[in-house]
């Protein structure tokens, strides 16, 4: 049978470490895994990706960027997404619909609704079948980030972590929302523990 | 005061050099007007645009095509279009929604309520004071590229007969959907009659 499930949470919340043990165990008990995250390595997706990150595009209004990460979406899909699991893989994808809606719908203020209805065009309805939310305090996830890269602490302003404290709220907001298809996972937790309790959410789903 | 208006058709309509003549006109009476078309010359919609026309993209699906439109058409408007009608101008559009709603919603079977309905995204409803259409039956326009340019007329194959003629039905339906935006002009007439009739389009709205 095939699952798809999406890692979402802030920036430092371990998700993306977490997903690459997952990732090992379930191939290591025989599932068929393929291992994903936005845009997918799909060469049209990374292309719309380079547009977005480019940081000469300061002038990127909003609902450009919104856009465009509903044209990547759509290529990340169609292309990959969609073909494993009708092949009945178990995709684990590194943020998808949900992140549009925390950082775009919510923390930059375009609306989570609205987000989510442009976002309808490119994924035609289909939502994963189980979403994991790392949820963490944006202090310390932004601790563990400078602690952890050379990246400097004066970045991490008073701005940025109200930014980062929306984009938390936003998440709670649509795990509320969508409560049936998304399992809290408290992030603060050893990185053991936490891969543990994300390991269960995916086993109790198939 | 303010006026946009844009300039719809199928290929080989001859909207192109009609909108440069109109453009010198306005201007030479003393109108502030503004030439533009999609992208637009803003280096975002640029971008944008290079990954939907780079030639290696074949896989491109079609609601991705729609969706870097729209986020490019969102980042031509407020970069470009609604800063010179604020500013009183007059914008003269080679191409604008109508073009995603007859190519990518009619013709590439999308759905033009559905193009629609994600362009209002990146439009926020606004749509122009006038929309000059350019009817004329594609046979005609796709003959006048041929005799016009070096390019083959093998390109000119029946299933490309086909898309142009659904391009000319769609703009037909928008016309009958949209009546009082839209003005009709016979494009098989001569240049100067055609710029002639679109002339006086333009003046009845100033």
């Amino acid at each position: 049978m095939s699952l798809f499930v999406t890692f979402e949470g802030g920036e430092g919340s371990g998700k993306s470490s977490v997903l690459k043990i997952l990732n090992q165990r379930l191939i290591d008990e025989g599932y068929p895994v393929v291992l994903t995250r936005e845009p997918g390595g799909t060469p049209i997706a990374e292309q719309i990706r380079n547009v977005i990150l480019d940081k000469a595009n300061t002038d990127m209004d909003p609902w450009t960027e919104a856009l465009l990460y509903a044209a990547s979406r759509r290529q990340h899909l169609v292309e990959k997404i969609i073909p494993a699991l009708n092949e009945g893989k178990i995709v684990l994808c590194d943020r998808f619909l949900d992140s549009s809606l925390a950082y775009q719908g919510g923390a930059r203020g375009l609306g989570i609704d609205k987000v989510l209805a442009a976002n309808m065009f490119a994924t035609e309805g289909r939502f994963p079948d189980l979403t994991l939310f790392f949820d963490l305090d944006p202090e310390t996830g932004l601790d563990r980030i400078s602690a952890n890269s050379a990246r400097e602490v004066n970045r991490l302003d008073l701005e940025k972590m109200e930014f980062h404290q929306k984009v938390r709220a936003s998440f709670k907001q649509l795990v509320e929302q969508y409560g049936d298809r998304f399992v809290v996972i408290d992030a603060s937790k050893s990185k053991e523990e936490v891969a543990e309790e994300a390991y269960r959410a995916i086993k109790s789903r198939l």
